[in-house]
């Protein structure tokens, strides 16, 4: 028989969680989605239908409510650690599991000038991510955001390109430049004061974005990664996916109307995307996924 | 000939515009989205094929970019307006036309403590929305907000319902209430303060969904309407579309755990849709759409 | 007190639905999404709080499961009549009830050269839908298609429009034409060939689409709409919705190239949307939504 | 300084091209997503700011419709061929390129009986794929499908697995299972019968889903990958993701009914995710993304 079982793995996606922590004076918030990865031993059931190693991806599901019950799920990096190693000590047939954790956001509503007790208004589509890796010899955890929407409307330009016979694309020292910022980062250790830290690249990341001369998408998402390893000594690499979304200058010339930067079109498509890791020097882009 | 010609109209949709105002001490971003539609004597165009009285819509598109290049657009009733009048003006067949615009919100990025000059982050997935319908006759002016999502973790029950054979919901004085509010209110006249209004009912729906105590959706939509009716002398008439995002309690007892109103898990549909006007007394509810 | 309830209704949305009928040599397969949505008289809950005459939109979803276990779903016409009695009949505070269905279409997977008696393949985007509107004075049924998308590469063209200042839209006698379809139609009685009677105008949309020299959309709609009029009697009016889904024809001079209405780009946005309603002389297009 | 540039790549992404090509007795069509990535010494853009060796992702889409002009874009690998061949002659910088294709499908309306010339009805959700790895050693091709939709009422079980503390899933011998596949495959080499092979391989995965008695996902995914490489000699390895779309049995007994496997709720989240890939023994899972 020439076929053979090669990589595989099975898991449970989107697995939604509203936690409410009910405090004397106000209730905290967590809204979660959380995925599971299983990777290990489970040929006979794809070769033979022998389930007898199948955790049902419904008990994972299970699993996240009653671990969520009994334990904090803030941070989220803590929580996909305890999910981890939960799931490696019940499941002798895993190699390896990995769990996504993707975080709404909630802001409280102020109400009178306060932030009220136990009303919520949603921040937006941004979301704070992790994944956790673990295996029988060790766990990596990564952070990141989503759907960090920027924009600047000067500070941006494209010029001294590569030109080719198929290049129309004019040279430019001052255009719009507005990306949906993808960040994840992977952490040296497991001592990491998670929420500080995610405030505190995000910070950097936005500053870094409003401030720096761009004379590319490369170039600014490098000086953000550069900035992200300077500052924070417990962060190995940071790898950024920025989109480019396109404003593009609507021509006016044929309605008489010159156009001085003010007028334009965003599009979703096409798009470039630009994609870059920095990685602390000694460091490695080595990981799991 | 059996077929006549009933109601029709045409336009254009998804128009996007971002505007950069270029002030000396900083720049000021609109980023928009229009459409037009058109309604009049178009029955040559769809019986005979005889387009000489059918503006492309091409040109509508065109028309957006002309007019934002000469006039503000910001706020986005009185660039409708303007959008409105011009298109009527230069259409003798036209009737009526509805201008609509969904406005993207934006944010300045802080840096060192102040909102920076010319870099701004997206303010989410809320939309402020207009809707300028205009005839021969007359003018009518919608204001709105679209998607404005909330929650409280408390302050909701629905008890007290009508049950028959197949109700098998059981009461509660205790339940998480999400709602993704849409909202869209008439004025009376012109001469509006469009964006402290906007603000305003903004902020109410806001703070009464905060601290009312909600016997149902119902009562909360009409407790929304009721407060923005009573503090805005200018609105005639305020509709609320609030879909129940309903949050469930999940059953621990298989695994031995009490769930005290902490574990919910988010379900997308089927989702509870309430819709619900409420009218400034003597007021009208009558709209072209 | 200023403020007054208007215009209001309530129900459940996304009510999704398959049904396996279990024949002895196949089964049949049915997927259906199904909104309710209530009239009448439900002052009293929104200005009072008072829930006695709600009934639970948890209980409009258990409806939708206990009726589809007693009867057919298919047609979908027939179960949307079904459930807008039942519930007029088991609450008196209804005035009316509008039940929407959108119905997933699938395909027998063929083995062998024979369709399967048991596997299934998703027919596409395409959705069969129904709108059934009850009162206390009768009831009114809606058929129709959403998401069709055709596309022609000849036999359309624009020209002799109106040209305003703004107008730059060349004319053209050959474009691609590309839309998708939306049709809703209104039959005049209750004893109607649902499934033949659909089957019959989607026929007639895609054929009336192919082989009609195009003029304008306007145009294309209006004979689509003349084509089902003169063609089903039962039929008072259609209605069409047929965004201009663009394909433009992209410029190669650049690269000395020349176009001969080979390359084109497709754009979503903007898009033009054309809507038109064909009637049957003497008939009218009122209805309830 | 502690920051180096690690991975990165750029690219331009969601190129559509709709291509034309007209025969005397009818006009081909073909409608395509093309995605670009460029890697190699792309250091100076990230670190300095000098875009020497930078190719404007403007320039990409350039390319793309130049080429789609003077040569076949069917099928959709030679292509994808073609472009990564292109990007890499002219651009000495590049260690490699990888061009993605995901082809909307078309099929001609059938008019009198006859498919017909120029008009033509989307096919649906389903995607052809092709994704073109090409570095200065060599090519590798895979091909895919996205989207295919499958459904089966029966033939299917899910027991004998590994129950924990907080399992509480029913074994069942009869369900439905529904899924999405997605399958991408690998070449060994490049004198391949693109199209007939991508068509053999959908007919196969249908096939052998409609007739296989399932016991699991895991074992359905590989019965269909064991089916492709015993079929085709050309094909390395298969690679299948199939999220199990629950179809979960709707209790019906608080209403006094049985449900005999009859009514379902479809959900789509949380949803299971199986992936597997089948190699032919001898050959590696090797690829370069």
């Amino acid at each position: 028989m020439p076929a053979a079982l090669g990589e595989n793995r099975y898991g449970k996606s989107r697995v939604r969680l509203v936690r409410v922590t009910r405090h004397g004076d106000r209730h905290d918030l967590a809204d979660l989605m959380v995925s599971i990865r299983f990777e290990g031993d489970f040929a006979a059931a794809h070769a033979d239908g022998d389930n007898r190693h199948v955790l049902p991806t419904d008990t994972m599901k299970n699993t996240v409510y009653a671990l969520a019950k009994n334990h904090p799920v803030d941070p989220i990096e803590e929580f996909a650690i305890r999910l981890a190693r939960h799931f490696l000590e019940g499941n002798p047939p895993l190699s390896g599991v990995v769990i996504g954790i993707r975080e709404n956001l909630w802001t409280r509503i102020p109400v009178g000038g306060s932030p009220h007790r136990h009303a919520f208004n949603s921040a937006g589509a941004e979301r704070r991510t992790t994944r956790v890796a673990a295996t029988r010899d060790g766990i990596t955890v990564h952070s990141g955001i989503d759907g960090l929407v920027v924009l600047k409307t000067t500070g941006s330009g494209f010029a001294g390109f590569h030109r080719d016979a198929l290049t129309t694309l004019p040279e430019t020292s001052d255009r719009i430049l507005a990306t949906r910022v993808r960040a994840r980062w992977e952490y040296w250790g497991g001592d990491v004061a998670w929420s500080a830290t995610w405030a505190g690249v995000r910070r950097l990341i936005l500053e870094t974005f409003a401030t720096q001369e761009s004379p590319s998408v490369q170039h600014t998402a490098h000086a953000i990664g550069q900035a992200v390893i300077e500052s924070f000594d417990g962060i190995r690499w940071i790898r950024l996916a920025m989109p480019n979304l396109h404003c593009l200058l609507v021509d006016l010339k044929p309605f008489g109307l010159e156009n001085r930067n003010e007028i334009f079109v965003p599009v979703d498509e096409p798009h470039g995307l630009i994609e870059a890791t920095v990685v602390r020097q000694g460091g490695s882009t080595a990981e799991s996924a």
